[in-house]
């Protein structure tokens, strides 16, 4: 079954190559629908019938509904980013899988609700499979998962999480004081996640009345809880997760970044050791495995390791990795068995399984690292309509204790109603209430096309992290461009964790920063939406800006290597770079890559020599 | 242009009659989308080949796409809720637009996202088309809108802004005291929004601040804030959104309702007075806009009225309107331009628009006042996914003063960067991040053909709410039916706010409410899903239970005259009803009610025949 996956299939084709493929799967899905609806009462007449199709206000409406879905379908095509060509290389976006597509619009025209069962059985199944198989993809074989809205509403779920269990012993203390008698407030704040649920389980009769004395009740048990610490390279859905959770923005303590752009473990320990020292807890520490600037992976397995140290001084705070955009990635290090390939096997089954093309410096033991200690994670997020290829709106979550669940529940997690092993009422366990059943079936279609492991999304992600290393060596081997005369250098950031990169470029000679920024930044808006044109630009690409306030002097080595003063950094204190997320499957095959960087660098030096021209 | 609008042309049709016109739509909308891609850059090559496709694997991955897609197909189609049939009568579910379905799927193509302009420029605008439209259907000039992935968000978003608005005033007073100078802390919690608005702006400069001495920042600002009043009919997120905003659940205060299933007006002054009397603020009042159980509508002119009261004693409360599921009916009681019609002139602008086939007694003048005064309110839930006829998911807010935006924002609400009127980043001040294009696509193009006022949506609307009142005629004139020998009696809740009809059969003698519940239970256990074969059902229900903790007395009269005396209320405390909402647009034609009421007789005496047999 192996190496039965072709990535070119998997998509329409950046010229629509496979639509007679796709059509044929719409239309089908669309008279299997049709049929079910025809078939299902026989004895039921129409109700629209030949006299009121004949009708002028039944022709009217007809005609109306077609010129809305024409003015619709012209504005689409007038301003919509080309995701689907390696000219787009920008945001996390591409071309979105077809079973995906597909999936969506065939359940649609069901119209489940997954909020609760009743309203949703086929689609409700599809994501309880969907969670396991998330749970496989993470390593936590006691977990629970299922699709969100989008990664901040699991991002706030996971805040939820933490918020809510880590109030429960001073609940416990109120409700039951024997079961935690001699424990200070302080041991009471610093419990582990597991043994915090072991207690919630012994106190199940009393659950309500728990609930009822703990964070999710009142408003005052969340002033006790301390620090929720983040990575400066965050989201920022990390500081409104604050604010909407009621824990407070002013409690979050950011941890500056090292070199390559990851949380700095040894800032983190300072930190760490400050907080505790001043009596504060720490709620909980969020590493980001891909993080949306730079696509770098924080030390998930350094700060596992420091979870444990800290542990023995009897401090313990939840662990969310953040893993909205990366998440998907460790399906490459899996197995089909969902087993975490050994480091020393991994470039055989690379090999087996035709991950790279070429020979792919990837990944840095930094990397593998990171990706195998998720699970030892209390929660992640990971979103399907990143990596997962999947259109959006699907983000997702994973627990690694389903009996976490019940901690920010309404009614018993999992009612076995009428002996469904489903939720009978999801909503009551999750931030949504109503939710598409039709998300549910495109992940779980895609998912069934492409396992979440190296016999499926591996494949894809790893065309995909292929092509994001071709793009920087053919950056760095780049190194400059001759602009009517003008010499304009160009560096990438740094060698990619992930399938990120950014560069950025200067006049040759140029030693103001302000004045660089602006080339980048000109330079970005003649190649985006706000060129005007986007269906004219030639190469696609977003931008984003490194604030000397959240990065401290991480970026003060690009700067150097392009040729600007160390002194421009505090002056200026921002840095505006190109970022190019690199998904397309297609940048592996030499000579396809050779037409599209080819075609990126006339554009940008095309756009560089308008921004020269300018700026002269 | 008034009067084209024909129900039946806009949607696919119980028996997929309207298939033609679907397909020919579908299949063009994806031909654009395939043109686009191959006209876009014409000189890009083909990357999937014929060679490609003729490989093996390619092959294998078709066929695999193929086989994922047939077995969600299959799973589909063997348990899915037949919602398009008037055989269901259940939750708020229909068959939905097909401008609505066929615009979701062809802005799906594109895959925008409308967290930022740039990643969704035509989708984006769509959004603050749809937003203005919800604007006009509230009556709110001065206010702003955007799609939510659903209710309950829209509900946690506005107790959101409810919870930072009201927090302001002492944050003001801590950074620039001289602006409130003489005001007592009661004074300052008990502001009118639109003064703390005004207060705000006036502020600007040093908003952040001011944002950082809120209750965005700290948790412990959150508890003064004093109660979140809501009927005990609200729906249940929103003591999950008391929770998930840190205000706490125990700071909810639910009041009883009155004999119509509406918050008690006298009950909610005793509680107002007994909170201030406590000197606790209110932190707000919501009214629900069609309970989720009875389709009940709260006296909103009442609840203005009564802010107005309190204002005089200098008591402010926020005033959210959950109209989650009626919202859009408001579009029947506004002319062609959004202004909302002189109750004298509503039977003859309903006659005009053929809003009605038949007699309807609706609304009553009850209805009437509380959806005029809707507008008063500072913010309200809308769902285009219940009344809007949307697929799921697709929720929806408006405020009614676009100046509240900055205070859940974080960055500059409405950037207008580059010239663009549109927010450059919608995720900054909206609870969601990431959300699809394609919904606001769909409810856009059904707002083209249906403007949400009485030439639009006021047709849809108006045929559901018909069928209701048909239904409701129908049950009261059945008044009991014969089962094999045995008398069953059936009473109406009451006469219908909305669309939704409530009902309960009782065995003629049995004065066992325990019984009765488990007859009304097992009746629907065979009119769903939990029937074990869905589609064998001839009729497709659903219920509710109503506990005394939360309904009080109200459910005595129905218990009464199924003639079960009132000592079981007490003893039993809950009643069990069958609950069915009526949205299909088909049964206002009397020899299509007779059919399907007849059906549904017949569906309702074979189970009760059923049951019964099983309970002797």
């Amino acid at each position: 079954m192996t190496n039965h996956i072709n990535n070119k299939a998997l998509f329409l084709g950046i010229n629509a190559e496979n639509r007679d493929f796709f059509q044929e799967n719409l239309v089908q899905l669309f008279n299997d629908h049709a049929n079910w609806r025809k078939n299902l009462y026989p004895e039921d007449k129409d109700l629209v019938t030949a006299q009121d199709r004949a009708s002028e206000c039944f022709q009217a409406t007809e005609k109306s509904i077609s010129d809305a879905l024409k003015e619709m379908s012209t504005r689409l095509q007038g301003s919509s980013t080309p995701w689907q060509s390696p000219r787009y290389l920008g945001h996390m976006n591409a071309e979105t899988l077809t079973p995906a597509l597909l999936g969506y619009f065939g359940a649609m025209l069901y119209n489940a609700n997954n909020v609760a069962y009743e309203s949703s059985a086929p689609t409700s199944l599809m994501e309880v499979e969907v969670g396991q198989d998330l749970c496989k993809l993470m390593g936590m074989d006691k977990g629970w998962g299922h699709i969100s809205a989008d990664g901040s509403l699991a991002n706030f779920e996971g805040l939820w999480y933490a918020r809510n269990i880590k109030s429960l012993p001073l609940a416990i203390k109120d409700v039951e004081p024997n079961v935690v008698a001699g424990k200070s407030d302080w041991e009471l704040l610093n419990m582990p996640i597991p043994t915090i649920m072991d207690l919630f389980e012994q106190t199940q009769s009393r659950i309500d009345v728990l609930k009822n004395n703990s964070a999710r009740a009142l408003a005052k048990e969340i002033t006790h809880l301390g620090k929720w610490i983040v990575p400066e390279t965050k989201h920022y859905s990390w500081v409104k997760a604050a604010d909407v959770l009621g824990v407070g923005t002013n409690d979050i303590l950011e941890i500056p970044v090292d070199d390559h752009f990851r949380m700095d473990i040894a800032k983190l320990k300072v930190a760490i050791d400050q907080t505790i020292a001043a009596k504060i807890p720490v709620l909980g520490v969020v590493c980001v495995v891909g993080t949306t600037e730079e696509g770098a992976v924080d030390h998930v397995d350094q700060i596992v390791q420091l979870r444990e140290e800290y542990a023995k001084q009897g401090v313990h705070f939840y662990l969310h990795v953040d893993a909205a955009y990366g998440g998907y990635a460790r399906s490459i290090f899996l197995d089909e068995n969902y087993q975490f390939i050994p480091k020393d096997e991994l470039k055989s089954k690379f090999a087996e399984h035709k991950i790279f093309k070429s020979d792919v410096n990837w990944p840095s033991d930094d990397v593998y690292n990171a990706f195998k200690a998720i699970s030892y994670a209390d929660s992640v997020t990971i979103d399907p309509h990143k990596m997962g290829y999947i259109p959006y709106s699907a983000g997702g979550i994973v627990i690694a204790d389903s009996r976490m669940k019940d901690t920010i529940s309404y009614f018993a997690a999992y009612v076995f109603e009428k002996g469904v092993k489903v939720p009978a009422l999801l909503g009551s366990f999750i931030m949504e209430g109503s939710k598409a059943g039709a998300t549910a079936a495109g992940v779980w279609v895609a998912h069934q096309v492409l396992p979440p492991n190296i016999t499926g999304y591996g494949k894809v992600i790893g065309a995909s992290i292929e092509g994001a290393y071709n793009l920087y060596d053919h950056i760095v081997k780049l190194k400059s461009m001759d602009i009517n005369g003008t010499k304009v250098n160009v560096q990438p950031l740094c060698q990619p964790d992930f399938n990120m990169v950014d560069f950025v470029f200067n006049i040759e000679g140029n030693t103001d920063l302000a004045l660089m920024n602006k080339l980048n930044e000109e330079v970005y808006n003649l190649c985006s939406i706000f060129s005007g044109h986007i269906l004219q630009c030639k190469f696609v690409t977003s931008h984003t800006d490194f604030a000397r306030s959240d990065y401290g002097e991480a970026p003060l080595d690009i700067v150097k290597r392009l040729g600007v003063p160390d002194s421009e950094w505090p002056k200026v204190a921002n840095l505006t770079l190109i970022r190019s997320c690199v998904l397309t499957p297609y940048l592996t095959d030499p000579a396809v890559c050779d037409y599209y960087f080819n075609t990126m660098d006339n554009a940008l030096a095309d756009c560089l020599g308008q921004v020269i021209a300018k700026l002269k």
